[in-house]
């Protein structure tokens, strides 16, 4: 399930930052990099409505992981950055109504601080195998499935502006200043340690939810949307395989190659959960409506082919994982 | 040369906002919609090393024109875009070399007063017609021409980051807000009322200041690098067309539909200048190359289909004319 990482010496041997660590998706590379033996230093601003919270790295070896609870733009990142072989950077806001409510904060976040942080790393480590979390969001509404690299982004929402910002700044950091980065266009990832408790964050931990609590999952429209969940250690497999010297200075998709309808999902997880919740349909509210992508299908055969990376994961087997891991740790259904 | 403005009646009656009409093109706007009886409300924040110059304004009806001397994210805008039929957004930071060693400025400038200025207009007049210019930029890099709107955005410096990011913002607020706004991807601009002092502003006005001061033109390689240069006036047409209902929630490239060798304009401009300025070649400066984006030539045959906007002006018109204006404007030459 886990293909052998080529830079597991470097890693052991200097260590990594992991931006955005306390998050759903960074939290769960920590976790898989300090089992792995790794000394991982996080930067983190705990905004809770971003997902992020201390307890995601609770029952972790904290002998290896430090913890700098601040945004990514501050100065006092910048010594954190000496040193290490790999730096991580998931740090970001991922509300798309968040974004168009508050523009310039979202900006702010995915953007300016993702320059302030290029340029520290420019300054500190130029030579650190830097891998940034982008989002399928970038592409905004497409026609035509899958949806390779080639397809222009024309974001939708203010978010998808802001993080494609923040990809373009990446790839102009690798390219005018020789950096090594590598930008992955993430789908819709879902699994252990993501909040639930926001409806802000995608509709997976929304449906995971409602599944757990016994609740009706709504489906704006008839749930014919198609998405191409991926189950987060997969996500955690492209990360890690990203920050291989062959991936440098390269947008890569980050996808599923099966994908579902928002009614297959919902029914799916509905069946896992057993509590007897209902999937109901519900007309669009206007504010989602504006800026809903409808259907999207990730084509992630560049990745494949560069770097060897594939999901190992099928919906079904990760909503069980997801749900057995929230029985397990059932304060995610209460946390704010 | 200039097609009837199907909008002239709405401006005469209710004015419009011209941001950036300090600056080359917003100024050159400014002088047209005047001379067409509108009134005209300026908001610039004078940056001299963006080109803005308030003599630019010089031999204007100033009863016909309003300063406000501010960037367009201040809450001091608002008032001013009220009751306008149109807003014309210009402004914005157009160094690529300044960008990268300010990247956090650059966005500031291009994306976050852009977000701030959106927002105002979304509240105090979401029905003006707002025309947003953005740059051909922001399509770095490309192998094939001409290039047309389908092309992936793949800026190589921060300004063209910024920019894409600035315009993309512009498409949600019309998508989203169902507001009434156009963008243009301006090819490189050259025409009176251009700074001539600074090497930062693009090679033109470089170009147009050596030939007029009998100074060598120094060509980076070759100048075999090719570009589709526009006449000031033409671009004032494309925004004038732009502004029109047909225009709306749509992104077009404006360029000319001949393009020309950096060697064919810096020997046309010497030839023209009579001068006696010679052409020389230098090797390429390293901060340069990295952000070079090689050829560029524009397809500009959807703004032609949809709106029937052509360039007017060729290029040798255009450098007569533009030499002719700054021999009775030799300030231009000393200004700072």
């Amino acid at each position: 399930m886990h293909p052998a990482h080529p830079d597991l010496d470097a890693l052991r041997t200097h260590g990594c930052v992991v931006t955005g660590g306390l998050g759903f998706i960074g939290s769960n590379l920590v976790h898989r990099l300090v089992a792995e033996g790794v000394a991982v230093r996080v930067v983190d601003a705990v905004v809770a409505e971003h997902g992020a919270n201390p307890r995601n790295l609770d029952a972790i070896d904290t002998s290896s992981v430090e913890v700098l609870e601040t945004d990514i733009g501050d100065a006092r990142v910048a010594p954190l950055l000496r040193g290490v072989s790999h730096v991580f950077n998931l740090a970001g806001q991922v509300s798309h109504t968040a974004s168009m409510t508050d523009p310039v904060r979202d900006l702010e976040l995915n953007t300016i601080t993702h320059a302030r942080f290029l340029e520290m790393l420019r300054v500190e480590n130029p030579e650190a195998r830097v891998v940034h979390t982008s989002t399928r969001q970038v592409y905004g509404r497409v026609d035509r499935f899958p949806v390779d690299e080639h397809t222009p982004a024309r974001p939708i929402d203010v978010n998808g502006v802001a993080k494609l910002a923040g990809e373009h700044l990446h790839m102009v950091y690798a390219r005018a200043h020789r950096m090594s980065i590598t930008s992955l266009r993430l789908t819709n990832v879902f699994g252990p340690r993501q909040r639930l408790t926001s409806d802000e964050l995608g509709f997976l931990p929304v449906f995971v939810r409602k599944a757990l609590q016994g609740e009706s999952i709504e489906l704006f429209g008839g749930g014919e949307q198609r998405r191409d969940c991926l189950y987060v250690d997969d996500v955690v497999d492209a990360i890690l395989a990203a920050s291989t010297p062959k991936a440098l200075g390269a947008v890569y998709n980050v996808g599923h190659v099966r994908s579902h309808s928002l009614r297959e999902i919902a029914d799916e997880l509905t069946s896992l959960a057993g509590t007897g919740s209902e999937v109901v349909t519900t007309p669009w509210p206007p504010v989602h409506r504006r800026i809903d992508i409808g259907s999207f299908e990730t084509d992630s055969s560049a990745i494949r082919h560069d770097l060897g990376w594939e999901p190992a994961t099928d919906l079904t087997t990760g909503l069980r994982n997801t749900i057995d891991f929230y029985r397990e740790h059932p304060w995610y259904l209460s946390s704010t």
